[in-house]
């Protein structure tokens, strides 16, 4: 059994995206249990018409749900013990869940969740880590936005939990991790980064095959398993790659739609255009997952459907079901505790 | 007439990519008079082949080419007064050319570019601006890889700078600008992002329409002409942008041929195929703009062909005859005399 606690009203669409959306991922696994959180006038109808749901949840009424262009200071404010994603989070803090879902404003979810959930001892702050479509399969990116600018000892850590985020997601031993660097030959990377790397080979990871520097290209190659960054760059390389597959989707619709040739041709081709349209459907890979806190919370895209919430919903039934947070506890056990200290780290700058 | 002296030796292919590049780019400026660096033994019989091109050309035996993977340090001691680089970059430096143009290691050029043109008074750290394909026609993104870590003062001489090159290129006289930042809500941008964006409000230029800030997607969105950022982000923003194209291009290779139905959606659609091909193609866009030396210098990518070459010619034809350099010249008068000084403007960071 898993227990999930669900931010009912998180999202463009609260429940009415939300509900069917558990109801699916429900279909899917059936052993998972539901904790659910939101206005019971505006949640209650909805279950009604979904009997299995209902029977395999609890649902708590709350009193506000957190807007989505709420400052999160604001949020922490207003929704502190009685918002629907406060009382989410809670559950997991609580140990009623096993991981919290929402598809609430990120800000106020972090914020809310650093607050609620606290910091791993050891880690001195979060990542968001990504999952990434590629060539070869799916790759993890952290941190696509949470902490800007981290530091060598910070990279680290992300590495470290990345590294058990990939064994949890992928069911691999000893998953790949490269370093997202630029390769332009004078400033040949960032001094943080290089500090970064210094510290990952010294650390002599069982559980992480350090590959080194990678470049933003390298990341739809599927070159490694887990891509570490700090927040600014990974969050500019994530809308960089998703307006990219954007603006090539529209040029493919205006193209197939110039002449009767073209038009007949896209009929044709139709299933292998929905074929690749899947594979970069970013409804499939929604999830981030906040690393570095007590507790496992995803956080779906606010806009999406009910087929992108189950898809996030699924993603944390993987983190519970295979141990991240547990994973990552034993690495930081093992790997972090003799780890050289910050002004250690930041004078090995040159030595790779 | 506008004068190129152009490196013959540089890029993975050298005079054979170069000499036949800059004919196509004379066949459609018959005012470019070229002054080409090279080892004469592998320039002179490709040369003979093209009369004309010899015709409007000097040319100038060098006893050096430098690797596509020599260091800066390096390249500098060896090819130092006597490498095609070096001479392609001393042409400008002494006024004999408008532009140089090289298909060279980025580092190596960058580092010979400070050294022999120096860097324009005013300005402290260099950029490389790149022409990005958008949904509405291309943008300007700098810097792309020139300075890692750029500060508030320095972003705002990108602004000026990457302004004045759409002023040069897109012959718009006041160009939309925005500063790449994050956008999710807990850390709404970076500090020197923040401060930044302060001092390009408060300069108020006549020669730019600052928008704000833009997040990854807005830049193949084509929000704004221009786009600012430090050059960790925007190489990192470039490359995840390149490998996306290249991933969705690689998903509808393998799609196209899976059954004999898509197979001939794809030869009717083809012309359709390769509109957007060509919409993506990034040889037409090719020749990044070394912008803050005392000089207009074009990097061209090493690995393309002689379209490529000719394509980032053309770029540095539009810059000579547009006057990019008088441009940055005349806002550097205008805006740059009365910006505040560095430690103010760090201390304006939650000003907008």
């Amino acid at each position: 059994m898993v227990r999930i606690s669900v931010d009912v009203m998180g999202g463009d669409y609260g429940p009415q995206v939300v509900i069917p959306g558990i109801a699916k991922a429900l279909e899917r696994h059936p052993d998972i249990r539901f904790c659910l959180f939101g206005i019971a006038s505006q949640c209650q109808p909805l279950l009604e018409s979904y009997p299995k749901l209902k029977e395999a949840s609890t649902f708590t009424d709350c009193e506000i749900a957190i807007g989505m262009d709420e400052k999160p200071s604001q949020a922490l404010r207003r929704g502190r013990n009685k918002s629907s994603m406060w009382l989410a989070l809670d559950a997991v803090a609580k140990g009623d869940a096993d991981v919290a879902v929402s598809a609430g404003n990120t800000g106020a979810l972090m914020a809310m969740a650093k607050f609620c959930l606290r910091m791993m001892s050891d880690i001195e702050r979060p990542a968001i880590a990504g999952i990434w479509p590629t060539l070869k399969g799916e790759s993890i990116v952290l941190d696509i936005g949470a902490t800007i600018g981290a530091d060598a000892n910070q990279l680290f850590d992300f590495a470290l939990m990345g590294g058990a985020m990939a064994r949890a997601l992928f069911e691999i031993e000893r998953p790949t991790l490269g370093l997202l660097n630029v390769g332009v030959e004078e400033i040949k990377g960032q001094e943080e980064v290089k500090a970064a790397g210094q510290l990952i080979r010294e650390a002599n990871f069982d559980t992480i095959d350090y590959y080194g520097f990678v470049e933003g290209d390298d990341i739809g190659r599927g070159t490694v398993d887990v891509v570490v960054t700090e927040g600014f760059a990974g969050n500019i390389a994530l809308k960089a790659a998703e307006g990219t597959a954007r603006q090539i989707a529209e040029y493919l619709r205006a193209a197939m739609s110039r002449t009767w040739m073209a038009k007949l041709g896209y009929i044709l081709a139709k299933s292998a255009f929905d074929r690749v349209r899947e594979k970069m459907d970013p409804r499939k890979v929604n999830g981030g997952v906040f690393l570095g806190l007590n507790g496992i919370v995803i956080k779906s895209h606010g806009g999406t459907d009910a087929e992108g919430f189950a898809a996030a919903v699924d993603v944390g039934y993987d983190m519970a079901r295979n141990g991240l947070k547990e994973k990552i506890e034993e690495d930081l056990k093992r790997y972090h505790a003799d780890r050289p200290v910050q002004g250690a780290a930041g004078g090995m700058s040159d030595g790779i």
